[in-house]
């Protein structure tokens, strides 16, 4: 049944308003997923969602099947007056539709399964847009799994989960993770840490990336940390050819995570 | 002589502040340039900077050091109170300086001059980060210049400035550009364009990069246009190896462009 809420003060909209804080996704263990084709990627993925709320004005197709689908299942459905949703949306031209979806969170070692694993660790990565695009390339490029440490951008914010254009729920992704327990995970599996910077000696192309490896990938102002330039097993950069000082994170990544894709698809 | 400036009505004050507005803009052929690391930048190119706007409460050598440089050239510098700093800022956490800076129009032909040149096209890439980001990769992977179809993103806002990181004064970018005129301009010039595109048969690393060429990236949602994708010369694509659709436009960029130096490294 869909339910029609004509009021601010309902406490289904408080609770999805609430969840654009951090605070109240932590607490509540959900997160809010927006539009049409992130929410269509929800439906689709084994998430459980749990709300869904859409502006009662739009006509989509698209749209009514989502909440037709999600009508067959335990999720609590309803529409609201354009006023009303528009409280609740954090983009500028709304879809009119977005979903509450619980949580998975998943421990290190439970993406340690993968065979000859590509991991990508995001270092104190603090632009959502950048850790979201970050993992969506992760998925294009086949990788096994992302690691977030504490400092990163929230994966649940809002902005993250757009970014990622659906690959959350596509790949593992683990988040609020310390340093030391990464490089600790790495060295118990034989997985070869590789540390990105821009006063590396070896290039990217350089290093095997057809063994076990992780690629660290660090803060947008100061690269990453210490902890893990001492603890990699080796350091790359990539070249620069112009003026320009450094890559934006997310382009370093796609240019790496593609070239560990060309050295093991090389016959 | 250092200013000081009091009122949210003086002139300048007015003038930085409509430099927000893309109408603006145009009209004056000024843009705003915001930041420490980006005025450096400004003040180290061959760019003209008639401005400089500083709030008085911020105490940065780095800062001081840039006012000290205008002072010594034909530009207006003043100090204002946070409260004026405040109408003008675009970002959150600014850094209490910024330049207006004169724009330098390039025409297509201004650009052909490079020898065996790789150009970047942007098909109505409307998000300024992407544009921004784009142009930062350019660079770094020693790309001749970045050519902006009409429906762009604004080169000269403040999003796109920003995401450049200082880029935009190190290569030629030129915008507002027809897909007619670009589709002749490379073929007087014989140019490979190359367009972009899911459906492509043909893998991005498979084609010959060495030759003079152009690389044709598309908007976010609907690709490269119809009349790139009939009018190039082939097009290519990057393989999807997880259960991505697709991959960032600037993510792309720098997969692809990064290609075109391994390629034209190799002995």
């Amino acid at each position: 049944m869909i339910e029609s809420i004509t009021s601010l003060q309902n406490k289904l909209i408080k609770t999805v308003a609430s969840l654009k804080q951090k605070k109240y996704r932590d607490e509540l263990g959900l997160f809010i997923v927006e539009g049409i084709r992130l929410s269509e990627e929800a439906l689709h993925s084994d998430w459980d969602i749990i709300y869904c709320v859409y502006d009662e004005t739009v006509q989509s197709e698209r749209l009514l099947a989502i909440v037709d689908a999600l009508l067959g299942r335990d999720c609590k459905v309803v529409k609201a007056s354009p006023a009303i949703y528009d409280k609740l949306t954090e983009t500028k031209d709304s879809q009119g539709i977005l979903v509450v979806v619980r949580r998975k969170v998943k421990s290190i070692n439970q993406v340690m399964t993968a065979q000859n694993p590509v991991l990508v660790v995001l270092d104190s990565v603090q632009d959502p847009g950048n850790v979201g695009t970050v993992i969506r390339t992760a998925d294009a490029a086949g990788c096994s799994a992302v690691l977030l440490t504490k400092g990163c951008a929230d994966l649940f914010g809002g902005k993250t989960v757009r970014a990622t254009m659906g690959s959350l729920f596509h790949l593992p992704c683990v988040s609020g993770l310390t340093k030391q327990e990464l490089l600790e995970c790495f060295k118990q599996h034989n997985i070869a840490a590789f540390a990105t910077s821009l006063t590396a000696s070896k290039e990217y192309f350089s290093v095997n990336f057809k063994q076990p490896i992780a690629i660290i990938f660090g803060n947008e102002g100061s690269g990453v940390s210490e902890e893990f330039l001492g603890g990699a097993e080796d350091r790359i950069h990539i070249p620069i050819y112009g003026q320009a000082e450094s890559l934006n994170v997310a382009a370093s990544a796609a240019v790496i995570l593609y070239e560990t894709v060309r050295q093991r698809e090389e016959k």
